[in-house]
């Protein structure tokens, strides 16, 4: 998978301006291992790189480079160079780099494309952010219905060059229309002067252009298929998406849900590629806001000082509850996120899930409830650290436990359900938000059972 | 997407018994459609439902259903049926099949295949859990290297039913050695006297059949090929691995790691097919290994009651400050784990990603600090709320803010790192996990800053 050459060998050419050898030792590589090697050099050494590759290698090393490295290489790039790249990109590939382009240099960089590319750019970018739209690509293969088979494959064969693929072939009409579309290989297999629209192949499934990225992730694993055809409200065909870019858009999505379910923005880059900065805020901004959401922790335990003061072992147990009402929290949080991003259960779902996360949790509670009595008023020195009255404090640390743990679960399932309603994406309900409310009201019910079963202490 | 008549009217038909009519409403439907419909209903249902199906309909929908209805299905079906069922799945498809079925039951499926449809089986489960060869299809279409393009053409339209993809057609040698591959479209393309071996394409790239998981959704990532070959060590061809089953992969893995990360093992089935007590059992595993690590904190503030006693103002603060190092290790560990799975990091940079967090921790600890600080200070309850010692339990909320920030941060970073170290999948160190962790080390850290700052008090 490595080149020929080690890293410190080609610090050391760059740093000699050994050009030459540079460009021999890179053409021996193939462009993804290539673009591994560019990837770890700084940003400088990566542009020099790119201007001393012959423009055609350039242009193919650029297709392998992640997103944010693309984004700086444009804005570092000679106008010459600008076009000969993005012209030869894969439309699909471009549009998602211009999404990422400050707004004035998408413009320089919309400036230097071919009419006919920026026709395709403008179109795509027409789409709204994250729909099917801006991932299809318009370099697919389309033939006549009343084409014969072999007709159509002299047709592929003529025009065939330069298509983001071949597997799957189009047949529209006169208008545009999708009417179905065949596999290559099914056409290959066909008798010669059988009409392509009389060629039996799987059922034709299109995605409407504003479907959103989850969606067509779904589509694709439902269909099994290599390639999907994108339809506008009419049935026009105006692009196919095709799955490798669907395995990327997947493994986005759950890295950004990942990220919001750790309790944070999502990044837009790897993490190591990410500016400090920018990781910052974007950590520092939910931490400050959950920081003071847990602030009413402290106002909530100012209610309960007049009783922690008389039984101050209570403020011993503090921890340990809060905690379990998040962890359990957190799971079913989790767990319905991720069952909603990827169709297992729908909006409409909530009650049924409502029905049996309030039973998880008290089953769940009742099993720590019952560890956290037993841990009490089995402990040998019992009466020495929890006082006269350890049976009391078991009871209601128990008997916490199993209003916490319910009263998480039901926050933690139902929260996703709620975000979703309102509008917000459901992975925001992450696991440190979940907890930060239920900290609050377990402090609540737990000093709430306590005066209530140590009343005859308080009095 | 639906069919013509709705759930309750296919209800009425199996509760009428009317099969002729049911089984013509469902001919009229896509395999993918109606097995969405067959999923829904109970299974004793979809077992009707499948026997009542063409037999080469049955099988159809058999491939297109859930694992684990799958699973169910086989354990209730007649032998006659299995047989033509089995034999009918992909190789791929039957192997992930066989993983999930008791050991009985596999048996008994085994014996019910074809002998040729046997050996691939026992082939495809020679490897180990997770690895390329369990994935892989023997159903590729391979020619020689010295036939022409014509004569390979010719060769696939005798001989290319029923293959899993004719996308890319493989090159072996008279050994079985994979020598290239070749897309079908650039064979179509190919003057049809070239011989195939001379004919250009993309490198060629092979997955060893020990390949992880994750290694092969990061090699598909790489490549954007729609299928990979598997080769042994000795680069014989085994098989091939097609870009729609690493999607389901890549999203079965994603959906693992956040219900690990969510604090629990993960569930073999989707939500809601995953029996109740599976469930519970797969959350209260967890929930009391938390519970009864989280219980070290009752014994740590044990240690500190002296000092809660004399100013029980400290404890209003313990939730708090314990949640803020909860919520920076549960980002840190989310975002290292992520970053993890997907391989932008190595096990290797460790290192920098201590450093890196570590300052992090610093910044996002005085950040809250400062809020902490000044929430207290110019409260204008103070001195009735946190009594005449105000600004020293600010400052020590303060300090220990960034302390066990920081602490959590670099706990949450180094965690994942440390179990990959150990052979264990870093997806274990959960957002609850750490939290707990960090809970305990965190009052620690709160209540000795405190006994610092405020020492006149505790004389």
């Amino acid at each position: 998978m490595l080149g020929t050459l080690l890293r410190p060998d080609y610090e050391k050419l760059i740093r000699d301006k050994d050009w030459k050898k540079l460009r021999a030792a890179f053409d021996e590589l193939d462009a993804p291992d290539l673009a591994e090697i560019v990837e770890d050099f700084p940003l400088q050494d990566s542009a020099v790189i790119f201007r001393i590759l012959r423009k055609e290698r350039a242009a193919e090393l650029f297709e392998y480079l992640p997103l944010e490295l693309q984004t700086k290489l444009v804005q570092s790039l000679a106008d010459e160079q600008l076009v000969k790249v993005l012209n030869d990109m894969a439309p699909d590939d471009r549009t998602r780099l211009f999404e990422e382009l400050p707004p004035e240099v998408t413009r320089r960089a919309l400036e230097s494309l071919s009419p006919s590319e920026l026709k395709i750019a403008r179109q795509l970018l027409g789409y709204p952010e994250g729909s099917a739209g801006r991932y299809m690509t318009p370099e697919y293969m389309a033939v006549r219905p009343d084409m014969t088979a072999a007709e159509a494959l002299a047709y592929i064969r003529k025009h065939g060059k330069h298509r983001e693929t071949l597997n799957v072939i189009y047949i529209t009409d006169e208008k545009g229309r999708l009417v179905s579309d065949l596999r290559l290989a099914t056409l290959v297999m066909a008798p010669p002067e059988t009409k392509v629209k009389d060629i039996e192949d799987r059922q034709v499934v299109s995605i409407p252009a504003m479907t959103g990225s989850e969606d067509v992730v779904a589509e694709f694993e439902k269909w099994d298929r290599v390639a999907l055809p994108v339809t506008d409200s009419q049935g026009i065909l105006l692009g196919i998406i095709t799955v490798d870019d669907v395995l990327d858009v997947a493994e986005e999505e759950a890295t950004e849900d990942i990220q919001k379910l750790g309790g944070m923005q999502a990044l837009e880059a790897p993490y190591m590629d990410s500016p400090f900065v920018d990781m910052i805020k974007k950590r520092a901004g939910w931490l400050a806001v959950l920081f003071v959401g847990e602030m009413l922790t402290a106002t909530a335990m100012g209610y309960f000082q007049h009783e922690i003061e008389k039984v101050v072992v209570l403020a011993l147990f503090v921890p340990l509850i809060i905690s379990s009402g998040g962890n359990s929290g957190s799971q079913a949080t989790s767990l319905i996120i991720r069952s909603l991003a990827v169709r297992e259960l729908q909006g409409s779902d909530w009650v049924r899930v409502l029905r049996r996360e309030a039973l998880s949790g008290i089953v769940l509670g009742s099993i720590l409830g019952l560890i956290g009595f037993l841990r009490i008023v089995l402990w040998p020195s019992r009466v020495a650290v929890y006082g006269p009255h350890f049976t009391g404090v078991a009871i209601a640390v128990a008997l916490s436990l199993v209003g916490v743990v319910t009263f998480g679960t039901i926050c933690g399932s139902m929260l996703p359900f709620l975000l979703r309603r309102l509008g917000l994406d459901p992975a925001t309900a992450s696991a440190p938000f979940v907890a930060t409310l239920v900290d609050v009201s377990g402090l609540v019910i737990y000093f709430t059972t306590a005066s209530i079963v140590l009343k005859q202490l308080f009095q």
